[in-house]
């Protein structure tokens, strides 16, 4: 069984060494793990850091038994209009690891919906590029699989046995849902770390500031560290939802800042006391 | 030498247990360290713990050589200013580690003044009361030293070593200035990470978004499991700097927000580029 991985970036590098490890997806041994990037120096440093095999040009990639997509959001957008029904198998199971789901669905052309699975592992760190990998990513990890309904029941099952045996929990939800929650959740995280970071940068003197800062600021500055190409595209396919999600912070820290402004303390109080009951559900 | 120690939650507690690792100050030893907590089941668990030698009354607090106020804000100007000339010994040396440093300064007497050193640990946890304590908190952290030069050279040479002999670097700053820049580095994005937790548990259903969290939102979220009790004083005594922070975010983050609404893509990803730069400062 070959195994294709387009993008070589901490996801799909990643995913190249947990394959390695995985070793077999349904009793079918892994023969070769071959990779692409379309950027020459991302696919030596994938070759030389071993996240695959071989690096190969994109044609080579189709006629591969699995292949992950793990570009950003445009470029699998692009790939998968890219595609025409010579170029892939029947049995060809092609899981993307984007982290929208609903436009990337709405692209895949209906003759290759059923090799198709998208998905979307709740792991990542800020760090990006083929450097960034590590085989133990994916592992104790949620992924989700998005509107798995419409995809073959043999890809589905291909892409189960390879999340699980990288030691990730399956869960599936409709992409419109996953892309709402996520939303909240991550992407509209993402913009407030940048506009902390960007605000501390606006001060007239950053880097006394910066001289100062403990765990606090670090924790909720550390995403604003992650790939401006990568989220520029997850911003443009959930723009909708990240905007729900920025209204709904807004509201809050709205309330934050009128009880401090009108100096109600006990009601600032019950706003923190609340906010600590979050723990309980996670 | 005696230290004693107001408040055995975590900051307290852990200054016991680095204390006692440190087992002197200028070459005296620390024979005995007492502490005393309002709650007596904290007092009972850092007797428990270990964290103190043992629990006394406040009367003998004041007779230490060396006194740590690491209580909440507000119980820290009300200690202070409960205090008269015959229960302060000339050499006594009273710390205090509170997070905002402006209203505690000048609330201190001027009897009291050249005892009296404005500390601040750049160092904590989202976690608090006794149970929090560890003795390698303060390690490699930052203690910034507010307007020194008005407290006794005697008590600043102790408080010194005592900061350096557990580990940590000395900077030295004007309350003013301390209280403006911790503002939006630390107090602020408390309220951020507390508006977040609350606007996801305004959701319709908060477990079934919860469920599905990765680090990202791990982190952003991490400071909202912080006490409120400590946490209202803080923002009530550092009211004006709090306030002008939020707005510096908010400006930023509606930067961000237009661009979104604008779909003006490349100015949010230099937005995000920008903010990447942060990290070359930390």
């Amino acid at each position: 069984m070959k195994v294709g991985i387009v993008g070589l970036g901490l996801m799909g590098g990643s995913m190249g060494l947990a394959l390695k490890a995985l070793g077999q997806i349904q009793s079918r041994h892994i023969s070769r793990i071959l990779g692409y990037d379309n950027n020459p120096i991302h696919a030596q440093q994938a070759l030389n850091l071993g996240l695959v095999d071989e690096c190969v040009e994109l044609d080579e990639i189709w006629q591969c038994d699995v292949i992950f997509l793990s570009t950003p959001l445009e470029s699998i957008v692009a790939l998968i209009t890219s595609l025409t029904p010579d170029m892939i198998g029947q049995k060809t199971t092609i899981i993307d690891v984007g982290g929208a789901k609903v436009e990337i669905l709405l692209h895949i052309p209906s003759w290759l919906r059923h090799n198709f699975v998208g998905a979307h592992p709740m792991c990542g760190t800020e760090f990006f590029g083929p450097k960034a990998a590590f085989g133990e990513l994916y592992k104790n990890g949620i992924v989700i699989l998005a509107d798995v309904e419409q995809s073959g029941a043999y890809q589905v099952e291909i892409a189960k046995d390879i999340f699980i045996g990288i030691g990730m929990k399956i869960l599936k939800m409709s992409a419109k849902e996953h892309d709402k929650h996520i939303a909240l959740i991550s992407h509209m995280p993402h913009i407030m770390s940048y506009a902390l970071a960007n605000a501390t940068l606006s001060q007239e003197d950053p880097q006394t500031i910066l001289a100062l800062v403990g765990g606090g600021f670090r924790s909720m500055s550390r995403l604003s560290k992650s790939s401006p190409l990568m989220w520029k595209d997850v911003f443009k396919q959930n723009k909708a939802n990240v905007l729900k999600a920025m209204a709904h912070f807004q509201e809050a820290f709205d309330v934050a800042r009128e009880m401090l402004e009108n100096e109600d303390w006990k009601g600032l109080e019950c706003f923190m006391a609340r906010a600590n009951t979050l723990q309980k559900f996670m």
